[in-house]
């Protein structure tokens, strides 16, 4: 068998693991930000009863431009957001990721830059790269905010083509409020035309409202979403995103033909269909993220504000360590590389019950004897 | 609404349009090779009870490295071909695109070349495009036959990273013999490490064997293959390639993670369950390609040999109007700006009968009055 750097990849593949959460069996799994419930009975049988009547189509390609997709998803980002939005304002993917990608093919790429606010979704830099795009990292402060002064020196000084912020912030879990954004649409544009992408991937668990509204007027803005994480539907990979028409014909030219599948296209407007009973997740998984804050707090850890699925919290000496800890406990969580910080998704409520057992009890452990609290 | 022109984007996307055949509304399309057999009612079925059955766990993820489906391909293409593959030698995405495209982003980019002999799959000079790749096109020859001398020539000139060899060739229909294939991977090798894409989309409907086995100690070969023709599963969305295990790693660097959703997955299974029952259909599609070209010879066409599910034929002083014409007929097909030709997909034996019958019309109009053939 012949080694990944026996082969002529490119150079900044080489020595590279790819990207991904370890793939453990845990009793408990709260590290890929996953909504813990499954799709309702309902939802189930609709979605086997819609492919049973697209299946015998299958040898035809699907539609090329999910047009039906398109004007579902407005609809719904206009009933959540109360802005209007249009199918041509809408453009959908496999995941947001490959939005993402088909973002910085059409306005990144050779020769161009692309800066994010770290630490954030680490997939934006390996975007960049798989693109050819430079990646210019922008440091968080101490609290994982935006530093919007040194925000602004640096967009003059590196005049970056793309710029991406994540909102809530992931794996950090705060949101940035839109007159931050706005500031940044404008330092960069003062730079040169410049696309600013807002990920706004859980936008739906925030107490926020969602930027979207923001695109208007905006042809340079774009706010990217996901039916991954409120709609429950990690496994169907469907992400979108909203901007002007032009955007959408612009990524229109870098998109793979026939990318999303007649099967996608078709589920993803069923579970659009039953997004009132989905969205009902989303209340209890925002009730049960206040209660891990409270809780976490009360066992002594820091927490950091959290506005999506999942809390980020320490301080560790050693998060290896206390990630290894945590899984011993039989409860599996992330190390995202933040210092001092692991991130764990929000459960159900037996599933969070256990985490905050076993952070306990790792707290416990790590304290030195004859100490207390 | 702001016109593409008008945003930031790359300039090699400037005036461009979107790729793909016109979306028309035709009584018979013969226009993008579709399998013209709607999957059969017990498949069905079964894809229905699939979704029925993993439906409810959407809520996670995708298997990232899509195990069981890489296997199931594997058990595939080792029966098909006679040569033994295993998992680790298949990789899977949404359509043999995606694959090419993941294939470019690791083994080609920014300051390499892609060589490809033309006139070829169109997508291939895309993809190159949007990974940043310079593209670099060496003409057939008027058979449409790849001149192996001007090949060895243009390789050790240009030496190139990627090689990318279509056969059977779309849109001109002939197959290129192993021996060919060794000739120029052992040129494009001399040159540099560089990686050889056999794009073998309609390998199925080839007289040839398959190039698969030529995989077999030379990692810098690459076979890609699809599901969408043969499979009759073009809405589905897969395709894969069979390489050296050091290949699938190098892909996986630079594959979106999660990139292929639980449900396509598990359906390609299911149509991998039924491939006996699909493949029945490409030795009737065989058998009326074979009927297609002695007809329209009989009409008086010039007709490229054949070894896929689709026909190239003329000759038109003017192929927009002959395609009009056609279609003014009632049947669709493809000019895909091969020099007076066009082409046209096999369909089921009505259809092929509305086309022959068309194409003599055609043919008879183009006449000038008086003269007989």
């Amino acid at each position: 068998m012949t080694r990944i750097d026996d082969l002529p990849v490119r150079s900044e593949l080489r020595g590279q693991t790819p990207y991904g959460a370890p793939a453990l069996e845990a009793p408990i799994s709260l590290n890929v930000n996953e909504n813990p419930y499954p799709l309702p009975e309902p939802l189930v049988r609709a979605m086997a009863e819609r492919v049973r009547e697209v299946a015998g189509g299958l040898n035809r390609y699907p539609d090329r431009d999910a047009r039906e997709l398109r004007a579902g998803l407005a609809g719904y980002v206009t009933r959540a957001t109360g802005h209007p939005v249009g199918a041509r304002q809408v453009w959908a993917a496999n995941g947001s990721n490959e939005v993402l990608q088909q973002l910085f093919q059409a306005f990144g790429g050779p020769d161009r830059r692309a800066l994010g606010f770290e630490p954030s979704y680490t997939m934006h830099a390996l975007i960049a790269r798989n693109s050819g795009t430079t990646w210019v990292p922008c440091m968080r402060d101490e609290r994982f905010d935006i530093d919007l002064r040194a925000a602004r020196d640096i967009l003059a000084e590196q005049r970056p083509h793309l710029v991406l912020i994540t909102s809530p912030n992931n794996p950090t879990g705060a949101a940035i409020p839109a007159e931050a954004v706005l500031e940044l649409y404008d330092a960069a544009q003062r730079a040169r035309p410049c696309m600013v992408v807002v990920d706004e991937a859980y936008g739906e668990f925030s107490d926020r409202p969602s930027l979207v509204p923001l695109v208007e007027g905006r042809p340079h803005l774009v706010v990217t979403r996901t039916m991954s994480k409120a709609f429950g539907a990690a496994g169907l990979r469907v992400g979108y995103l909203v901007a002007d028409p032009g955007v959408v014909d612009a990524v229109q030219l870098v998109r793979l033909p026939y990318h999303l599948s007649t099967v996608t296209q078709a589920l993803a407007m069923v579970a659009l269909e039953h997004s009132d009973t989905l969205l009902g997740y989303v209340e209890r998984l925002r009730y049960e993220r206040r209660r891990i804050v409270v809780e976490l707090r009360e066992i002594g850890y820091d927490v950091d504000e959290s506005d999506a699925s999942f809390v980020q919290f320490g301080p560790f000496d050693d998060t290896r360590r206390a990630w290894q800890a945590l899984l011993d406990h039989g409860v599996l969580i992330r190390d995202n590389g933040v210092p001092r910080r692991l991130r764990a998704s929000v459960g159900t409520p037996a599933e969070n019950d256990a985490f905050l057992r076993a952070a306990r009890a790792v707290r416990h452990e790590a304290r030195p004897a004859g100490t207390s609290r």
